[in-house]
């Protein structure tokens, strides 16, 4: 069994992560880290769980300990963050510098040069970025990000498109309050209500695609040139992102040929990674965030509503925003990291 | 006084009409009609009202008439309409065949040749299409058309910045459960939830905006050629559509100056008219549905976060979409048609 | 494998119905009906499939039949019906006739003194009452009814609660919307909002609960003499029906005394009958619909926040009002029905 | 024009005083306070304004000022105050010891035996309690309480009742999201579900009550010895607290008997008082929050669904809470105060 710890394994993302770990075949939970106030408590009381199932008996007394490398077990082999990323860009390096892999969700150092921005059914081979890193850095561990949530959702369906020629992007998203954290949304501000902003998401939706679509020539990523222009909106949905993409090509595919793209997207062979990637809907009005966000486990993105335009296509895509967007996105990492042998 | 009739004065959009109607200083109620079952009933009782101001004193206890023209009082003046688009096609054309003007929300004929489509403050000279009309169909009335509730919302910016040289638009919509009638969405299926599609609405959108933005050569109507792509969704509010828009323009304004061209959009110096006729917000969350929809008395078009983009502009729009969008639409095509001698 | 049937199989109840029936160990679907409209129709179409779980494989194909007695196959054992009460009325009893065993969970016979109305763990011995009822009715075969979801969710505490001497029940219901229904809550009357009324509701707890808590003496049963009053409001939850009780009792049990009676409340050994029937909260804001409402694969009771009052005691009660208080409570009747020997 | 000061002015409940303040007749705004972090700030800035009519512009460029009884101008009349009640117990008694009289909505010393807990409508009377007050504290000025929304929600109808001798109370809440501020429930807790726990709520109601039914004979309140039992909920609605009332009688009054009763309560002539101070309905399934909340401008009481139970009577209740439960009721205090002399 591979030794896993989680960073941040009270919040919301990482109440997920303990769902996610519960009954994985190959990772056992070695360590949970918490804030300093909560260091010392059995989880059951460091984290106010508040997902659907119960809390797993394994972990409910497990004793949190703090988050810097001495607290965690030396023999833990992957560490998974979940960190606010103001926390994460303090933390995450020494946990590197103390040789352990991290496997992290959070939005700090996504862009740099050196990190792997990795979705593995996508670019696998960016997590080779890892020895550039190790040299840049003189780490023994690494650093492997993944996504923002709302580029997780739509970067699968550009990835097949991109066999058509992906030139422009624009995305209208409706995501759910989960992804601002447990208190991040309040419910004055979304009951009979929509917000037309989140900070910061839309330029992650520009950055994050080019930079996952592009190639890795063994030294650096050549971020992909397609433009993207994001909007983003805040809906009273729980769960799952939706969103309304106009992808612009330089081919001319039929409808037909899109769905059958979509159908035939590259898979996985990872426990945690879902067969097919990309689920598709021939009525107009899926997917829908309720109905299909646990396809695929909440794992795989779902697609429908595809449309010819004068560009190119339009049509919908959603997928699980704390599940395929974010802890199982990072649990899905560790699992390619494993097997490729970086652990 | 303008005596008024109102057809369909039970439904939701009726409901509305009715409120408007309410206090208004020189329009009133005449006759109110219904379906055949609620004829000969009191307004009050043919009507579940589900207003949130209560049910005016005045037509409480008018008794409501089947929806024919031998039904309305001879002396009406204007026949206000939200019938459902297949009961409307049936009946308008009786009501102006029997010599009545027109004012209808319903969606039947918007597109006809010669059937003006109008929203007062931007396409008013449209109106004269009517002689027209009265030529090819020998009517003594007249039938007016104003645009679905999604269109609306997103027209008045258009025309703005047609005079940046408007060449393509794309829009998502967030639309509100009342655009589809008191029960046209049923809790199950929009409680945490978003329906990404709207049967007809992207057509509608697509089309009408090309009308209402076309020019009146004195004998029909140029459609503008600028290509509209639009993607609905339907949300969890009760009233206000909020639209994402991206459109491209041949010129290359500031924001600032797009700002000033919004802040100076053309009003029109009628009752139910407001002034401005767009709001705008420098914040980037707003406008929001439930704080922002009863700008103007649920008139004006609010519109929000303008950013540059590399062909043009993107930003957000707002209208309240059973007012501005509905009933208020053709009350104040009625008020046009009013000073505008047609009546 | 018991053959078993769902009559009314297309709408909300019967959807789930199909859910639970598709991995059961010992029934097994074969027939399907719906009204004469659907009838020749595969069920994947007459259903439009709203569950959150993808459409079961083996039945998407089933065609569907027409609800008689003549389309259903002879080889069937047993018939679970959630027909609308009126449709119930008039078809049920031609199946019973026809000599099918029929668990019931429409509403219409559900006080008839010769129907037995069954909650497994409750009241298991009033099953014998369909001897009473072949006699009456001349009957091969049986109907059996389960109570209503707000009643359910409500008797297995009560249930408990008698062994202090049950005299008086308040209770408030904060219902969810599923239980009228996919299209019964239009959402412009429930978001933002609360119905403080369900039509006969009321009347079904305060009934229901009597004959369920009542003595079977062999020939008819004695309703327990317990005053009910209660109150029922729809909120904006999905699923799971709360409820807050207030009981009085003739004795004086501590809190801790009354926690341990509901930990010990008699359970069945059914393939769906949860263990433990009650599961309990000692946090005062627990149990809560969306946390707790599949507690037991959604069969358990949840109860909390227990408070000694001067005449008895206080809490609040929940269960998922499709699965323990509709489709799952007629399957476990059913799987009660066929241990005991009457299929 | 009777000058006057809002403490706390830019949460949830001080927004409510200054929409309601900006076109009161005889109160001026002389004065903003709110935390020192916002001192020197204009009101603007300082407040995020997020009520759904425009901010005043009376006030929007209005400096806030430190909650100190020395940064209020001497000449204010009245203070009212909504503070966090850990802020008001420090705070309010400063203000009154330097002579001003406060009106304050925050819940500390509500109980108190010499602070008057008044609803003008109600309990007039008990101003004068401020007599002892001021020999007790040796005060120049003076504080006056108005009780929690859940209790001046109820608390009109009970008063009502009174007359057929009030013995007993069951209630269950279903409370709006406002009642606990802006940010006080996140949009995760409440989506999909209910909270049946609301801390201190059960008891304020409870005792509350007893103090505002309570007779004041010259030197105390001697309180009511009615017994209430409450249960309070929390559910998605924005505003108006929804209450279904079991109240038990030593008389035995008709349902029409109870409805005229509620129709004849007595009402205050002061300019926020409504008239009628209750509002009945007929029909079983209002009030309903959404629909019935604003009756007399947000400050009535809405009652309906009277039925007759063996001990008394059930029926369900409904006020604004931020108007008549919160800002509203400070308001009728101050006006109050102001008619009877004691500014």
């Amino acid at each position: 069994m591979t030794r896993v710890a989680v960073l941040g394994a009270t919040g919301a993302v990482g109440q997920r992560f303990i769902q996610l770990l519960s009954d994985h075949p190959t990772f056992e939970i070695a360590a949970l880290t918490a804030s300093a106030d909560s260091a010392g408590s059995p989880y059951r009381e460091a984290a106010k769980w508040r997902v659907d199932t119960p809390i797993p008996e394994a972990v409910a007394d497990v004793e949190v300990v703090e988050t810097t490398p001495e607290a965690v077990p030396d023999d833990v082999d992957l560490i998974f963050s979940s960190l606010p990323s103001s926390v994460a860009e303090r933390v995450e390096s020494d946990f590197c510098e103390a040789g352990y892999v991290v496997s992290s969700n959070s939005s700090n150092e996504r862009g740099a040069d050196d990190v792997p921005l990795v979705i593995p059914e996508i670019n696998p081979d960016h997590l080779d970025l890892i020895e550039v890193q190790r040299d840049n850095r003189g780490w023994d561990g690494a650093l492997v990000k993944n996504p923002n949530c709302s580029t997780i959702t739509m970067v699968p369906t550009l990835a097949t498109l991109d066999a058509f020629g992906l030139e422009r992007v624009h995305v209208s998203t409706l995501q759910a309050v989960s992804g601002a954290g447990y208190s991040g949304v309040t419910s004055m501000e979304i009951l009979d209500n929509v917000i037309p902003y989140i900070g910061g998401e839309e330029e992650k939706m520009e950055t994050e695609s080019r930079k996952l679509l592009g190639e890795f020539d063994g030294s650096q990523v050549q971020w992909h040139d397609v433009e993207v222009s994001a909007s983003c909106n805040r809906v009273a949905t729980l769960d799952g992102h939706l969103e309304n993409v106009w992808a612009e090509l330089s081919d001319d595919p039929t409808v037909a040929e899109i769905y059958a793209a979509f159908d035939d997207a590259a898979t996985q062979d990872l426990h945690s990674a879902p067969d097919p990637l990309i689920e598709t809907f021939d009525e107009p009005d899926r997917p829908q965030p309720r109905l299909d966000r646990f396809l695929g486990n909440g794992m795989a993105v779902a697609a429908g509503g595809v449309q010819e335009t004068p560009a190119g296509v339009q049509y919908n895509t959603l997928a699980h925003n704390t599940l395929r967007g974010a802890a199982g996105a990072s649990l899905l990492n560790g699992e390619l990291l494993d097997r490729n042998g970086w652990l």
